[in-house]
């Protein structure tokens, strides 16, 4: 068991590994940040060896961002949060991996963005980026609401607002309803001309590329339009609800994070704004406090 | 250019080609069926090798069970109709295949279906199956409503219902509606024990997969389940929805084809559902309509 001293002494690693990319941190143990990385996908599910390789990559990024004289991958202690490995088997395969660390406490992207949020402390966090989820994580019990993937969930997401943008550009393009300002502003992103082209060009796309049309719904709403105001309005009650789930579990603080918050937020309910804390620091770092919380148990 | 006797003694092999499967029939001037054969997916879309190789196997089989002496693949005249070469890129490089046919005329998968359900006459027919779409044929001009793809579009089809059982059952899992008798049967179906095994069984999975969810909708809303109910309603009022906007080209006949017909037809409007004639024959036989058409024009 490493007393405090051999703990004070350590380097952590954090790691913050999504279906697109991969972020790294080294701090010491005061959490002074002293290296950065950043590579590519890390979702075990799409890719075990890919999810590797990106961890890695970013790891020695940032290790060599912080030059540090005779500290190598194995003197780091890694907190990795990582999506996909809510699924058991992928959890216990990264688990299985001969990684090239001191030591490697894994998490789910979910937990270390909470802990992030919270600076270790318990609490709850909504996630509306590419996908959308609720997590709390209290008196060691994690919950999990929604993180259901696409297309099948991650409503109030902005690859689910995308593709509420094209289905209904699609539908009134065919005549079937009246026409919004999304459309021209939907073929226009996608520099085309009419249903056909749209349909050429997002055939078999991922959630990601979906994301990318996000905006064009928040900016079409809050110029008026009636159809896109319905889109986010049914977006921001399915997040409604999932805060309302959120919140029953009693945490200390609850906040609201991902790429589209500053998009969303305003059009969540006024009870539920008022809830919302924001994130003390990155899901990175709450690697870094999983890691030094799992580190002093042992 | 052939004349009528020429004609008239020729062999017409039809091709009826989609996403999951190929189907051929071969038939004398008559438009007696001499031979039939069945082969794997043909969506270009999916790829050019594959839908060429379909083609041709059941081209083969079909030669094969007609045993016709001294007939060989490039004794045939072909009518192909196939998904996916409505985008014109794709039609032009099946166009330029260098087939093993006497001659080949080449179509969408919509045209030959229509062609067939109205035995090579003008009007409408509307395909619900995996994908779903509506089209008509009047005067030699083509019109098409959705055929968009999924999961942009495609609605009233077997995927978007079996799409939509999954988002609901998901979203009743975690708490955020009711929960509808068709929690049960979806994980029965799915032969798992809750929603993150769904999940896990659903990600990524294409089209075809959700289709196979479709009857549990309908089986449900037939119990009486409110959701099931209202999903089916959702669904039926799009397809009325193109029905109305077929009929206002004034087809002469219009059908409603593909495997979902069974199901969805009795929840169609009284109005829409008096409107629908039956099929007169297959799609594969309306692609020797076609080609037949088009033979006697050259």
């Amino acid at each position: 068991m490493p007393d405090s001293s051999d703990s004070k002494r350590e380097y952590f690693l954090g790691i913050d590994g999504g279906g697109s990319k991969c972020k790294a941190i080294i701090v010491d143990a005061n959490k002074q940040i002293l290296g950065t990385g950043l590579s590519g996908p890390a979702n075990p599910l799409h890719g075990f060896e890919q999810a590797i390789h990106s961890i890695q990559d970013s790891a020695e990024l940032a290790l060599k961002e912080a030059n540090l004289t005779g500290i190598e991958l194995t003197d780091l202690v890694a907190g990795v949060g990582l999506a996909g490995v809510n699924l058991p088997a992928l959890f216990e395969q990264i688990s299985n991996w001969q990684h090239p660390f001191k030591k490697m406490f894994l998490a789910t992207d979910l937990l270390i963005a909470c802990l992030g949020a919270h600076q270790g402390k318990d609490g709850a966090v909504m996630i509306t980026g590419t996908g959308s989820c609720g997590f709390s994580y209290i008196d060691g019990h994690p919950f999990i609401v929604g993180a259901h993937g696409f297309p099948h969930g991650d409503k109030g997401s902005g690859a689910w607002f995308g593709l509420q943008a094209a289905k209904q550009v699609l539908l009134s393009l065919d005549g079937l309803i009246a026409p919004s300002i999304m459309n021209e502003r939907l073929l226009t992103l996608l520099n085309v001309t009419d249903g056909l082209a749209v349909v050429e060009v997002i055939a078999g796309k991922p959630a990601a590329f979906y994301a990318k049309m996000a905006n064009l719904v928040f900016d079409a709403a809050e110029d008026g339009d009636q159809l896109a105001k319905s889109i986010v309005a049914e977006g921001a009650e399915y997040i409604n609800g999932v805060a309302r789930q959120l919140w029953s579990k009693k945490p200390p603080r609850m906040s609201l994070i991902g790429g589209l918050t500053p998009r969303l937020k305003p059009w969540l309910s006024k009870d539920i704004q008022d809830k919302l804390a924001e994130p003390l620091s990155t899901p990175e770092m709450g690697a870094v406090l999983f890691a030094q919380q799992q580190f002093t148990l042992l």
